[in-house]
């Protein structure tokens, strides 16, 4: 599985701020930690994505402890970092050709929120030719309002986000899927 | 109004195949046809999207009827066509370059479906620094099942798409706001 890259996508402290509202998936920063720890365990690439805003009233600006990776992710000194100041971690970034350079084809995508970067992330990933998994609880999302004026509560955002990856840009695994699968050492190319 | 290109996506015959099920927004080609004619006139940028599958059993296969534009916005002549074989139209295509190229910062995007080809555009846009608009009735979708098995009507998920991109990526229009929009010669610009 050297060629399959977990990336973990803004798990950063300001995700827990009261204004983003009510969340799906409690568990999420745990199921990334398993993630991790498996990928740590058998030396394959881990990539953590970190949200550095350039506007000023964000709490995820430079120095703001909102921008600050969450414990349960916190990046080892020798794992790699990419800061991006947009939604997909494809885009002000070397990550394609960060990929492309050490031969990974196939991508484990976890973290925050799944209808903003994870999805953005997700749907360039499948559309440059990446084999990408989308973990669907190891990621979350909050309730949200449409613009007809609709609330929709965080599961069904969560579900309906992830329905327009699955079969099309990635496929939609749990934790357990994962690792089950990684235990086989399968690609998943062809999955 | 020169800077602004009105994008059309994937309005090709094969959307009308029974295959995809109930559709909200009938009237969407006939908005699209109402912008077209208000770029020809004045001359402003006209970007023609075709997705051209690769997949051995798909409708929009090049020579197969489900490829063609359908005839409300076939392309005249002198007007720019990019084929694309993935989802959004920035993938495996040079629309990038002709944009830059052209001096175009601004984009009016139309077309099939929302919260595929559509949304996967209009995230790019707006991650690229194009100043995005997406025109809520010149675009539709269709009913969709999620990765929990629960139906979602077309409306629902066309809203949740365009919510997804509110703010973040794109601003989400009326045909009738672009018009009036346009007529007064405003930037989309900080809008």
């Amino acid at each position: 599985m050297s060629q399959t890259a977990l990336l973990i996508i803004d798990v950063q402290k300001g995700i827990d701020h009261y204004s983003w509202g009510r969340r799906n998936n409690p568990d999420a920063e745990s199921k990334i930690k398993t993630l991790l720890q498996q990928w740590r365990e058998h030396e394959w690439p881990i990539i953590h994505v970190q949200h550095v805003s350039t506007e000023p009233q964000s709490s995820y600006r430079p120095g703001q402890v909102g921008c600050e990776f969450k414990d349960e992710v916190r990046p080892l000194e020798s794992e790699m970092v990419i800061q991006k100041a947009t939604n997909s971690a494809f885009i002000g970034t070397h990550l394609e050709d960060i990929l492309r350079a050490k031969g990974i084809t196939e991508l484990v995508i976890t973290g925050m929120i799944t209808n903003n970067s994870v999805e953005a992330t997700a749907r360039m990933a499948g559309n440059l030719g990446f084999a990408t998994v989308v973990v669907e609880d190891a990621t979350a999302t909050f309730d949200k309002e449409d613009i007809r004026g609709c609330w929709h509560p965080a599961e069904r955002v969560h579900a309906l986000s992830l329905s327009n990856l699955q079969g099309e840009y990635a496929r939609i695994l749990s934790t357990e899927q994962v690792l089950e699968h990684h235990l086989k050492e399968l690609s998943y190319v062809g999955l």
